[in-house]
């Protein structure tokens, strides 16, 4: 069975065989469990499966390659309707397309919760892959994508907002509207189906980034992993960030006027890009300067050592941490 | 990082970047769970990464290609040592390095369980891949590797037998042994860390192999699936099978005389190949013929419909069906 360029083999045989016009190929692997990293009352079939392959197609574009193919390991009770299965396999077929890839294969199993292991494939059509370890004094930092609307979002639902209008699950059209506010409805889609930037991460390539990563453990945790990486300091400049777009969600939580700053600084999985880029390089406007690379360790925040700059952790009250 | 040849970036960044020098990349993912596939008080951690990397490395060989790198995704409980996890990596690497391939990417995430999800990687090295789609009546049918061994190991360890010599857990060590008898602990390390023929993949293309699998839902159950995608039936000399490893343990376990050849039949997971080739193919000894492909469609046997030609189920007295 073909399906989609580039694919050779492709879904109903032991394996796949796709196209690598490179030379090397690109591939990284993720988890993405119920309970664990989203919660079925929560999120609609398509909203999962739009998730799961955000996670791999964005650590594609953050090597500075082009997804090219998606292998998915999908685990599910048998008691989960195939019309769920379905829905789930449009949300990742569909972000797929949006990132100019395809489902290629995968694998299937019973399980008491919901599980998905998808593996995404990459051309760095020529390029050499950029890694976490280029960053070197006088870079400038920049991201391309959000910073802080997923962890907003998900605390919207962890307070029970939902997304009235957003499409998917009768769960969602029955739960309680968030107050008609537009903008908390973005912020919880932001977290149901984060919509990463994948074609900065060959751009960023293309302009000379020294380092990439996407942004899932959030800000400074990830910067923490190229100033590590790299042997250098990053230092935030978080004038730089507009935080606007979260000051509704944290009024409407009753959290203090700080909580949109970290919700950037700290909030995981927007899956947005930064790169460290030789300073000069002409930036396009997406591209967002937020720091710079200095000689020293670690991430800094104006300078100075910032308190919160821990991983993130998805539903940190779980039981099994 | 880097690790291995073919490996241009390897476990610590967002991506792995690795050769792939034929311009097609062969791919494939699986999952191992807790409970589905495994018990933690039957297997140690290196079994448990051991069947892990045979599940993706036996279907890279079943399309004619030799594994160059697996991608692990690993969950596990947070009470769970990280010696235990240590002896499951060593189990992955081990077999990984037998098949001469590396472990080069992965992911981690705490679950209540042990979750592995495995990405095999492959080279054709200029081969077209093998499907299991072209078998044409007249060819003959082999096999490489053993049958029903992984079946018969499980029926014994389902009974409370155990592999006193075996390597691996105290839980084994401390476990009562198989009677003194060697062949029954062999098929309890078949069941545990099946080996299969990994480089009979690629000398099946080179030899013209017009279908080629591993033998992972049972002999019938996949040769059913060549059937179906070469639009043929496959005919099953039971007579060419040898049942005598397999004699002891049925008469250990009470069962019938006709037990051996239920599990050559029908028993899943030794990841053995079986293969189709034209006839008058001269095959190697390790091939034996064991069938032919005929006009018509599905499997028989001697002739004739076998009645337990279903899939092999993992745990059949599972709550998940």
């Amino acid at each position: 069975m073909k399906s989609g360029p580039g694919t050779e083999v492709g879904i109903g045989d032991d394996a796949a065989v796709l196209a690598a016009p490179d030379g090397r190929v690109v591939a990284t692997t993720d988890f993405l469990l119920e309970g664990r990293h989203f919660r079925r009352d929560w999120a609609g079939p398509a909203d999962i499966g739009h998730r799961a392959a955000v996670r791999s197609l964005a650590d594609v574009a953050a090597m500075g390659a082009r997804a090219t193919a998606l292998l998915v390991a999908f685990a599910a009770p048998a008691a989960l309707s195939s019309a769920w299965a379905l829905d789930l396999s449009a949300g990742l077929a569909a972000e797929a397309e949006r990132a100019g890839a395809t489902v290629a294969g995968g694998d299937t199993a019973r399980f008491d919760r919901v599980l998905l292991a998808v593996t995404g494939l990459g051309d760095l059509q020529g390029r050499p892959p950029v890694t976490r370890a280029g960053a070197r004094p006088g870079d400038v930092v920049a991201v391309a994508g959000p910073l802080g609307h997923s962890a907003a979002g998900l605390a919207l639902l962890e307070a029970g907002h939902r997304a009235p209008g957003a499409p998917g699950t009768a769960q969602r059209e029955q739960a309680p509207p968030s107050a008609g506010q537009p903008g908390l409805a973005a912020l919880i889609t932001a977290h149901l189906r984060p919509a990463p930037p994948y074609d900065a991460g060959p751009e960023a390539a293309d302009l000379g980034a020294t380092a990439l990563m996407d942004v899932s453990d959030g800000l400074l945790a990830d910067l923490a992993h190229i100033a590590d990486a790299s042997r250098v300091a990053v230092n935030v400049h978080p004038a730089a960030l507009d935080p606007a777009p979260l000051i509704p969600a944290a009024e409407v939580l009753g959290l203090g006027a700080a909580a949109p700053l970290e919700w950037m600084l700290t909030g995981g999985e927007d899956h947005s890009l930064v790169a460290a880029f030789p300073p000069g390089t002409p930036l396009p406007p997406r591209w967002l300067v937020i720091g710079d690379v200095r000689e020293g360790e670690g991430v800094l925040v104006d300078g100075r050592p910032h308190p919160g700059a821990g991983g993130w952790e998805h539903f940190p009250n779980s039981s099994w941490h």
